[in-house]
């Protein structure tokens, strides 16, 4: 806990309670308050007796030797970068009790059988380089290196800075190849805040998490005609931000009836004049479901729908009792990120299970007297352990967070909460480094 | 057209076509090209024998003594700032022709029986600062100077500039009081494109104006809850953007039932990530009809509709086939701006409509042939005439401009129509003079 606090102390955000501790974080990644939280993981890991390399995307990782250094290590560790108003506990509470991992084995003397590291991956939230876990992205050669480098910030405010011009910046463009060939793992386990109602609802301590659910991230541009709002009917405009507001309610009754996700977190319009009909407008769309075809499905119905809308015909009922127009908008899809549906291996799920069973014993253990792996957690955020999976064994530990909150500065989980979550981790740890 | 052009320089646009003036404007109120266009007005009318002066709103007053000057000059003017992304003619096509009226008096050795004055007034397109018309409205004293000197720019880009800061920046915050007392006013003729299709459609070289629409500005403010959106399902939102859409689009039906205008300009949200559902939504509303009453009736039904809403209940419709939630958001009303319904003065209404008649005779000029006020045009912009006419007789002359297309890069009106607009607002000032 104090070195969740300590280091909040860097990016901090909007207040939201009396007490010391009661503010938000607002770490985007790569800015001058990511780079002391960095700074901060390369001299404690160091100090602990780790060896500590930067890959050419800025993550990092923290390696503590074995008995047998010729097995790649075992890894926890999650991020340090947060949403613009986001909490204290997403992603900071599993590098920090990663971090908590390595100072617990050498107070105890504990060696392990293979080495073990604690990693930081860069940009996880995508909120400033707007393509989630990108970093882990290109260690899985999933993303190529360029285009990650190339990323543009969408943080307004004359910020032309891309992700590689912001590593140079803060001294974080490492020299090892950003790949899994590179730093290859054994294993990565990953302690997140669940950031959604469930283990809260059901009183359970730890959620066994087996996957993490499908999402496509789009950018949609309305294109229409700048006009007066005094002096321009309703029947010439060609008004893209009614248009864009349309599609956004669109895009939810199609979720709705799909029971997926379908949200829009970002618009800008143009020209941002209060007499003037905007005659551009952009929007993200994020669209989740746990099936692929779910959310295939939810494109291809939000696709039809836009182009009717920006035609002016009715989808959705969203053109109902609304006065024609004789111009129309264009509608075009940009499409940013794709993550497939993500399905955990099964020896680290065990392993956290069995560390879950070992600290709170059956009921309090998500999935644990069910056996079936339908029954445990899918996550419905993405996470670097999406990536990893990829290469080798992956699973996820889940804590309790208050009603269900994330990206948001009252992100909360009590010391207990996040105490269960370390002590599982350092156990499915400690447990794969046997398997 | 020379001086609209060469003064189009300062603050030049967007590209429209591939002529060498096709560009459009972009010269906010008090910015560096502002002060351009200011310097240009105070060194060409004073070389015109004018003695020009300053207000402290930064309305600049060049006057042309008569025969007689113990009377208050008759005045023609209008504006020279222009919205971010609009065209030659909104404002400057009035401007350019009172000093070219000050040319041709000069040139044809004309000397008025009164003093004649050309008037640039400040910000009125309320684009940087968000109330239209306002420097007009400190002269009428029905805006308060305070108020006006603390307006704030709605530009971002760490634009905390307030107008009394830009005007004393750039030179122009004048000694004279913004005052109907300190700068009296015989009367006030405005040239003006008409921004609508009306002239064009009815093939009319001459519009005249016999009054302005009444409006109302507000800002919209939407307060949710920052969430996750992978991890918080539609039940557990409270999404700004998306109960902001659907107050945007119920606006429009509500104002389509009442054959009024509602528009939405510039929407700010915040935190503004892929991935967070957006708890706090900004938008403008722009609502405007003839008839004060009708201003009022959609004002009235969308403050109904709009808490209905933000409440999850049904209105207009919009929660047709979406997914209910078990939270609401907060909807705050903020009004900016009221300008009710303008008549117009019959003593300069029926200067234009002769000068009008001189020019073109009998069918190309509106209300011509009508004698009622009924069929003579009513502005659906808003103009520094609705201020002047407080304090003395006031008309406007609109010309035709292509497709009705204003507050665009592309708002074209042909020299011939320009050339047209400038003869009528000389005949009329000259009528006006006599009279
Ligand atoms: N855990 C988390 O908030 N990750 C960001 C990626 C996502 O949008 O799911
Ligand atoms: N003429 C003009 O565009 N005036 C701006 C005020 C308004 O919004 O009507």
């Amino acid at each position: 806990m104090n070195d969740i606090h300590s280091t909040c102390e860097w990016g901090k955000g909007e207040r939201w309670g009396d007490g010391e501790t009661e503010t938000g974080m607002s770490r985007l990644s790569l800015s001058d308050t990511d780079k002391q939280a960095r700074d901060w993981f390369a001299e404690t890991t160091t100090s602990l007796g780790c060896t500590v390399h930067t890959d050419a995307m800025g993550n990092q990782f923290a390696i503590r030797p074995g008995l047998d250094n010729d097995q790649p290590p075992t890894y926890a560790g999650s991020h340090l970068d947060t949403q613009p108003t986001g909490g204290r506990y997403d992603g900071i509470l599993g590098v920090t009790a990663a971090v908590e991992m390595l100072k617990t084995f050498n107070d105890n003397w504990i060696e392990t059988s293979y080495p073990v590291g604690v990693v930081n991956w860069t940009n996880e939230e995508g909120a400033r380089f707007p393509m989630s876990m990108v970093s882990s992205g290109v260690w899985a050669e999933s993303v190529p290196l360029e285009k990650a480098h190339n990323l543009k910030s969408v943080i307004p405010a004359n910020d032309t800075a891309t992700m590689k011009s912001e590593l140079e910046r803060i001294g974080y463009l490492g020299s090892v190849p950003a790949s899994y060939k590179s730093t290859p793992m054994a294993a990565h386990f990953e302690l997140h805040i669940e950031q959604g109602p469930i283990l809260e609802a059901e009183n359970r301590r730890i959620g066994v998490v087996q996957g993490v659910q499908a999402y496509k991230w789009f950018t949609v541009t309305v294109k229409g005609r700048d006009s007066h709002t005094g002096a321009t009917s309703f029947q010439h405009r060609a008004d893209a931000l009614l248009t864009a507001s349309k599609m956004i309610l669109a895009s939810h009754k199609i979720a709705s009836r799909h029971k997926a996700l379908a949200s829009t977190g970002i618009l800008t319009l143009k020209p941002g004049s209060t007499n003037t009909v905007p005659g551009f407008v952009q929007f993200s769309l994020d669209i989740r479901s746990p099936l692929d075809e779910t959310v295939e499905a939810v494109e291809k119905d939000c696709k039809t729908a836009f182009s009717a809308i920006a035609a002016g015909e009715n989808a959705e009922g969203v053109n109902d009792d609304c006065h024609p127009s004789d111009r129309s908008c264009n509608v075009e899809w940009r499409t940013d990120f794709v993550n497939p549906a993500t399905h955990f291996h099964k020896d680290c799920i065990s392993c956290v299970q069995q560390a879950g069973s070992d600290l709170c014993g059956g009921d309090e253990v998500s999935g644990k007297d069910i056996g079936a792996w339908g029954k445990l957690m899918t996550s419905g955020a993405g996470h670097d352990s999406v990536y990893t999976n990829k290469h080798c064994p992956t699973s996820m530990i889940f804590v309790p967070c208050r009603d269900g909150v994330s990206h948001n500065p009252a992100e909360y989980s009590t010391p207990e909460q996040c105490g269960d979550g370390a002590n599982v981790l350092m156990g499915a740890v400690l447990r794969y480094d046997k398997l």
